[in-house]
């Protein structure tokens, strides 16, 4: 992987008294007049003494008081009922709690109640440093930001640096966090990514299935009773000619009849790698007993959650661009800089889609119903389907009302999919539990419109066409040239 | 991957003059006094020229000619009508050709007239000496073996020793011997050796998925045209209940139909390996049009070819142990030294098999009647179903005839598998190719039987039982005691 460190991150953090600047709504603790950043040694205590193995990994705890006073300062037992059948609050590790998803479902399970942990490589980071490519929105440091949420809120988010696919910092992490709960956003995430070159291929396979087998090793070793929250992807499935279930489809075949996996036809070496997810762990769920939901996601857009509005040092990332933006929220930023929207082929693929508030609500609603032991449950987990020409179409619309004049164009597909099919997914399981979606509307658009206008300075136009060929991709380590 | 050297060996082989003995029988060539091992040059040119990047991959020529004169030693040109429609004869690539399966088929192919070359980093034999296994043949170095098979039928395989994990050295082998057909063996092929610990759980997915990545990536980037013939097992499909087809399943579901991947459901960390390689070539065949067969192979016994049995320096390995061994072929090791017959659980584990002879005739008949470009075709390899309990009577039974007592006992399983379930696989597409089956008849059993007591004296007990338990693998590295 010579494109990358894939290596854990040795990480030294200096003492700061930056404080976070005036939050900007919904404070809820008195700011601090400093902050410190400690790196606990009490919480190796047990690890050091049975072998100093702790020493490769580097846990971070962002804290606006000493170590030794947290106790007390530790997130409300069950307060707003969450996890309210037990007096103890349930302790989630949120692996990739640094990115687009996981940073929102990390503040929004803190601010539940939950006490939270982040395990993050910040390899996303690293990726768009070597790719040249920056979130719309300017985001801060994790370090900032936890500093940010434990002065606003009161509250402490734990942070582990390191590679989940290096299992020695992974076990260090499970000794010294006890999790009750992992969710799993640590993967990378990006199709046209994984489609780059050789290299980034299969860095993405290795990188998403040794992380996973690794954490279901970890459950199975240090806290058999943990539910893994992992989140998958809609684009498992494909585009079947059949109704999308979740998860399982009963068969009737030559006189007998069987529940069976739903078939897969994934069409990317990410989707792939989380195919092979999927059946990693529905295969440890029945030899090993794990509990796990496996939240099959659909395409996600929006920015702010309650949490991530709170203060600008909590703004959650946007990306736009060719590699990691997705269809919504690249939309609204063409718009917003007067580029046409760029609809691939015909525009007739229809997905799945999610506000990001929805996906926070879903992983809390996954972790307070846990899965039994031995289940693998599986969830489709978007609200409404659109295909893309519908979500050119709306956003056309909104940009009107906003005085934007959108054009749209077709540029050739640079994926191998069909481009006008039939679609219809299953998505109720998440809705019996209790989802409240928060649909597409007229509003919601205006809202992400503006937002997109706001920070429009920030576009980078040439990171806005697509770069990466499905049919093109070479073994040739490929770079982004700085024109 | 501490328990394995993962990267590709540096060999140096160094003169002999060793004849590889007397011929057994079919001795097809005059032996020559003496025979020279060669490390060809002539090969590298370009690739030297290039940018001397085939240093660090390691080709040996096993020939008993000197290099320049082989080209009139070429293997026959549809000598025996399997590649009989072009006048050049079609270049095999066979990876792991030095294994139980690998070597049966590169013979095979050589002696029918195909130009072979084995691709192999002899990691199986690593296996056997960091286990404390051994076969129950002895076996020959590969080197021996080439020089052997070269004595005896004056036809040169090609050896190229290298990991195909390393992109660097797979794209060496490409553009050195330029394949027709690559027939990819060279995975982690034992479910219990995935099951032993988490390092090798990790390796077995590791090694066969990006293994076969890299061969998908060398023939869309070198060898665009080649078929890749991969071999699949049984076991992805798991034990449904319904019928299991080949490859695909026709489904109606709510008054629509379309035609899917047959559900897999993977009952080890090595079976999963391959439902993940299926995964990734059926989109590779989609996205890039790659021509592609997958062998789901059944449970393969036997250990006598026509080829390996011309000499005693080509004989196969025949494993007996509780990692490598497999059913048929253990129970007759056991019946042979009076061990009882080791029945996992309830013995209603029903599975498909078939004759290490008719490996080697369905390889050739994918290879002679290719996969079209973009075309993921599923064959699945057996002849016949048996249970675990039918076996154990089909040996008894030819124990007896033989003079042996032969017992049998049920052993808890260590496995986590259905031990009573319905089983009805498909395995018609290979018949209708042309394959003959070699089915188990009596007389064969008695043949193998015999064989197993041929070399009863080489048998250590110790390794006839299981030795590694599904639910018990842990992240701890194991080791075989040596006791």
């Amino acid at each position: 992987m010579a494109h990358l460190l894939s290596t854990s991150f040795s990480v030294k953090i200096s003492s700061s008294n930056r404080p976070c600047g005036q939050p900007l709504n919904q404070v809820r603790a008195v700011l601090p007049n400093s902050f410190t950043i400690k790196t606990s040694k009490s919480h190796f205590k047990r690890l050091v003494s049975k072998g100093d193995r702790a020493r490769k990994s580097c846990v971070v705890l962002a804290t606006a008081v000493p170590v030794s006073k947290e106790v007390s300062a530790n997130p409300r037992s069950g307060s707003d009922g969450s996890p309210s059948d037990s007096s103890k609050p349930q302790r989630v590790m949120v692996i990739g709690g640094d990115g687009y998803c996981g940073w929102a479902t990390a503040l929004h399970l803190s601010n539940k109640g939950y006490e939270v942990a982040i395990v993050d490589s910040l390899v996303r980071r690293l990726m768009d440093h070597q790719l040249g490519l920056d979130s719309l929105t300017p985001i801060s440091s994790i370090h900032n930001r936890l500093r940010c949420w434990k002065a606003i809120t009161g509250k402490t988010i734990e942070l582990y640096i390191g590679d989940v696919c290096d299992f020695e910092f992974l076990s260090d992490t499970f000794n010294s966090f006890e999790p009750d709960a992992v969710v799993h956003f640590g993967e990378q995430r990006s199709a046209p990514y994984s489609m780059i070159d050789r290299s980034r291929a299969v860095f993405t396979q290795k990188n998403n299935v040794i992380g996973t087998l690794n954490v279901l090793f970890a459950i199975k070793e240090f806290r058999e009773q943990c539910h893994l929250v992992k989140l998958g992807t809609m684009g498992e499935y494909g585009t079947p000619n059949i109704d999308i279930e979740e998860g399982y489809i009963t068969i009737t075949h030559n006189g007998r009849t069987d529940t069976l996996p739903y078939p897969k036809q994934a069409s990317s070496f990410y989707h792939l790698s989380k195919v092979h997810d999927s059946n990693n762990i529905a295969f440890t769920c029945k030899a090993w007993g794990i509990r796990a939901t496996d939240l099959n996601q659909g395409v996600v857009y929006g920015v702010k959650t309650d949490e991530t509005s709170m203060h600008e040092q909590l703004c959650n990332r946007l990306d736009y661009d060719g590699v990691f933006g997705t269809a919504l929220n690249r939309f609204c930023v063409q718009a917003a800089v007067g580029h046409p929207l760029t609809v691939y082929g015909k525009g007739g693929q229809t997905r799945g889609y999610l506000d990001i508030r929805d996906t926070v609500q879903c992983v809390e609603l996954a972790i307070a119903n846990p899965a039994n032991p031995g289940e693998f449950r599986v969830f489709n987990q978007f609200t409404e389907q659109f295909s893309v020409n519908e979500l050119a179409a709306l956003v056309t619309k909104a940009g009107k009302k906003l005085g934007l004049d959108v054009q749209t164009i077709s540029v050739p597909n640079p994926r191998v999919e069909a481009e006008e099919h039939y679609y219809n997914a299953k998505h109720t399981k998440l809705i019996e539990l209790g989802l409240k979606p928060h649909l597409l509307s007229n509003s919601l658009l205006d809202s992400l419109l503006n937002f997109a206008i706001e920070f429009k300075d920030r576009v980078d136009t040439k990171q806005i066409m697509p770069s990466v060929s499905w049919k093109k991709i070479g073994v040739k380590p490929q770079t982004m040239p700085a024109n």
